[in-house]
């Protein structure tokens, strides 16, 4: 029986991920998955919820995406973990503009939650790479401002495809890197947290909780 | 009539600023503006055309503010923008928050319209700032990660409000300088075109074209 309902959720998936959100029916995510109507309906109750299991395990699949595998610096992990995101973004193209632009959901709401946890688990292994257990007002609003530097950079990219793929990547890890010099100069301590993040392996989740 | 017309705006504006959208009814409008409930219909319709049209005065003043009214270098006039954008997070705070943030309305729609309105007018004012008629894609997706930028940092002070504005604004303005230049060493002809945007006096509109 859960089966069923991932393969329903594949197929809802795969039309969001093509499709707006308000331009999908449920009968075309039945036909696509082979199933009754009803079969969505009994596993989804309707379109509003079908749509949030949808996005939701589109998140899912970003953040299990994003989980740090490599033991590189956390600079060379972030690269990484952007390599993953933007395999994401590719793979997903429409689903990733839906997540981010919104559609017949309200975003203050459960959509807007599902955006929210994405950034709140990036921003989390981003400061977990750092080793800082309580980021300073100062990086808070540097990572925060990178994670929408990269979202934007996924739509532009979507939209135009007038860079290639790694080429933007690079562009991006460079301005991560240099939004972190320019927090660091305005804040000391930040300064000598960050100085060896390009050298030291970076640290995870696993190895427990970082000194503040 | 026109003027009992921006009346009512303002005082939907107002209320728009301190609630969410879903929270604001066309009597609260009403009684906030002393006018009759029939009135706000006759001028609106239905709460969603009030809505769409009190973001999208929201959005004019913030567009009438950011107009360029000094005559520094770009980073300056940049700086400046950025002041005056700051008011009117401050001002406007729920507003601002419920513009970026979505609400009822279908934000692939009109609101989304607005929105992307506010950001293309500020990217032509930064591009013709620095001269640049037709922007290459690492300096567009520059400038729009720059705005998601600002937009993020305003909607992370509202909610913090732990950095001095004053200090959040140098912070951006830095950020911009050192994303400008990651583009320029990505970007050779572009290096050129920015090595004097902190010397030179930065151009107008008014000034016409600029050369590509």
């Amino acid at each position: 029986m859960d089966r069923r309902r991932e393969e329903l959720m594949a197929a809802a998936l795969e039309l969001f991920s093509r499709h707006d959100a308000e331009d999908v029916s449920i009968d075309d995510v039945a036909t696509a998955a082979g199933a009754s109507r009803a079969l969505v309906y009994h596993y989804f109750g309707g379109k509003q919820e079908l749509y949030v299991a949808a996005l939701r395990s589109a998140a899912k699949e970003l953040e299990d995406r994003l989980r740090p595998v490599s033991g590189g610096t956390a600079i060379e992990e972030m690269a990484a973990g952007l390599t993953r995101y933007f395999d994401f973004v590719e793979d997903h193209a429409a689903g990733f503009a839906a997540l981010l632009r919104g559609g017949p959901a309200n975003r203050a709401g459960e959509v807007g939650e599902i955006v929210e946890g994405v950034r709140r688990r990036l921003f989390k292994m981003m400061t977990n790479q750092m080793r800082v257990t309580e980021p300073s007002p100062v990086l808070r609003t540097t990572l925060r401002s990178w994670i929408a530097t990269v979202e934007t950079a996924g739509l532009d990219w979507l939209e135009k495809r007038d860079i290639e793929r790694p080429a933007l990547e690079r562009l991006l890890v460079d301005q991560m890197v240099a939004l972190l010099g320019v927090a660091a100069s305005h804040d000391g301590p930040l300064g000598w947290a960050l100085s060896d993040l390009g050298r030291a392996p970076a640290a995870h989740e696993a190895g427990g909780p970082a000194p503040s």
